[in-house]
This record gives structure tokens, sequence and C-alpha cells, in this order.
């Protein structure tokens, strides 16, 4: 089934109305359009552009994944995740990606492999999240930016599942990281790669 | 494995920059705080903060779901997901799942259990999401919302499957609904459920 494209909204007028960035990142520049929707009612949309965000997952072995704890200021809670990190201004997600595992973790990885693509926040932004799974690992120095307080964990796949059984893995990205590439749909999406070549 | 609460961060002031609102629904405040990290470095965190949200997993018999396909205005796409929308001021998300229900699908459901809760957006909200599973369904009238443009869509569990496979599914929501609910993840839960009593 594939789903049929609707009808677009129509954009009226735009506003910026708040941004936040630096040389490398936006992490939001916050937009209040006003739009026509397709039944040709008249509404206001509030909604962001941020930098594409990239996560890792590293398998240190097939059973044996490298995660972070890390503090979360807008929870005010240290959480379980995978390496992650935005895209810079003028990096490819694949850069990215190296780059975020090694700053995070100090791990480097020979094999890098993009694995899925999807929008975190639908209603909110156009941002995209690009999962990727590194094998292949060598361990090295860390690198954390001023904003960051992280603690590099090993972790086996099955400790992760029995978290996610008891509830206790709260974050959206670690929840699809675990999905696309330590559950049974991996071995899915690698067939259907394979058989389209 | 427990993760070990870090010391936050201290607020050292608070800056509200936008609002978007109405009397039922907070869709965004933003707020830019000033804070002292935990190596007493002092920087600007931008965050928000959202109604929670609900999403339903409405089964209408094993292998069969009910989804919806929704204009992201965001995105300038139409999306397989599942209903879902905020909770309103002074509803329980159970009430909440169960008028989402109904308003975007036009079914009810006798049983709504709650299965997890996550955070959708960790760098940059506190906002929760809330998963229930929707069983036993009778078809009624829908009720969209004007900035809902929405059509019923029912789903083979396989089919949900191999479009995750072939990299078709967009939405973070659908994903770890899918992961929660119709995976293999859902009999961990339902066991770990039934052990604690």
């Amino acid at each position: 089934m594939r789903e049929k494209q609707k009808k677009g909204w129509k954009r009226i007028d735009r506003k910026k109305v708040f941004e936040a960035k630096d040389t490398k990142t936006v992490y939001m520049t916050l937009f209040q359009d006003t739009v026509q929707t397709q039944t040709g009612k008249t509404l206001s949309y509030t909604h962001y552009r941020s930098s594409n965000v990239v996560i890792i997952v590293p398998f240190l072995d097939k059973e044996t994944l490298v995660m972070i704890k890390q503090y979360r200021y807008p929870l005010n809670k240290t959480l379980l995740e995978f390496p992650a990190g935005h895209v810079e201004k003028g990096e490819s997600p694949l850069h990215a990606a190296k780059r975020e595992l090694r700053e995070e973790t100090g791990y480097r990885a020979k094999r890098v492999e993009h694995i899925y693509d999807y929008h975190p926040s639908v209603s909110k932004s156009q941002q995209v999240v690009h999962v990727f799974l590194a094998t292949d690992l060598a361990n090295g120095v860390t690198d954390h930016d001023s904003t960051e307080d992280i603690d590099v964990e090993v972790v086996n796949v099955k400790e992760l599942e029995s978290m996610i059984a008891e509830k206790r893995v709260q974050n959206a990205g670690t929840l699809i990281a675990y999905l696309l590439c330590c559950s049974g749909i991996k071995n899915m999406i690698n067939r259907r790669r394979n058989e389209s070549g």
C-alpha cells in the first residue's frame, strides 16, 4: 500500500519568531505560519527547523552494544541512549555519525552503515534522524562538548531488551534504534536491501 | 543496570520567548534558560513545554490494525500513522486516548490499556507520549478538528512490518508503537507486568 499524497496546505504568510544557532548547527528556528488548509480554512501553524540528527548503534560484538548515559536538562534526568548528535554545516550524515561516535564514546568504527531515516516530530518539525549501524570498533579518546554530561556504558543486547520490557527505556531514539538494529526487523531490512540490489 | 542519576544542572535564569496555546492545549511554550552545568560552565539552553500526547494502537483483530493517513504540514507529506493527539487540560491520558481514537477513526474500544511512556524529544522538551493498546472495537462517526486532514486505513500487521522493512514508515511514533504493540517486545512487556502483579 502506498500512501496517496494528499493535497498540501498553502502557506499565506510566515513569521520567524525565534532562532538559536551557532556557526555549525541550527538548534531551532521557530516559525509561525498562516496557512490555508485543504478545506479552505485559514489558521496559524507553529513549527521549527532544526539541523538533522544522527544516531549511531555501535556493536562491540554480536551481543554487545556501546551506549551512553547522558544527563538531559529539559527532563532533569539521566537516560540510557545511543551516541547521537547534530549533522553540522558542510558535513554529510555519514561523517557526522563517525564524528559523534568518536567524540561521545571514544570508539572508531571500520564499518558504518546507514540503516534508516525517520522524522522525530512530524507535527512540529521537518527534522530528520539518520540511523547508522557501526561495527568493527576500536577504542580511543572521547571529546565531549560543553553541553554534554556523558558516561560510556557497555550493554548486552538482552539487557537492553529487558530494560524495554520493564519500561525503563524512555528515549524515543533508543527505542527506535533497538527496533531497527537489534530486533527481528533488522533482518527484514537487510533482506529487502539485498533483494533491491 | 539502573541509570545512576547524574548531578543536575542549575537554572540561573529563565526567559519565556514564545507561546502557542488555546484553552485546552499547550502546543509550545518556548524557554531560553541560562544554566550552570555539572562542570560549573554557564550556557544558554533552549527548550519547550508542550501538552503530553497519546498514541493509540487499535487492533480490529489479532492481525489487523486501524491506522490513519494524515497530512503533515511541516513535512508537506502524507504519512501512515496511528491515531494520536494531545492530552487536553483537565483530562486523563486514558480519556484522551479514547477520545482521540473515536474522533480520528470513528472507532470506540471496550478495552484500552496503557502500555508505555516515552519522551519524544529528550534534548528539547519534557513532553511525554503515552502509548495505549485498544481492542474490542466498534465502528462509529469521526470528528476531525480543523487542523486534521485524515483518512482511516485498515492495515494488516504483516503489511506494516513490510513497510518498515522497506523503510517507508517515517514517523517516530509509528515505529515505536509497532515495536511495543506488534513485535516480540509486546509479549515480554506483558510477562513482566504479570510477574510484578
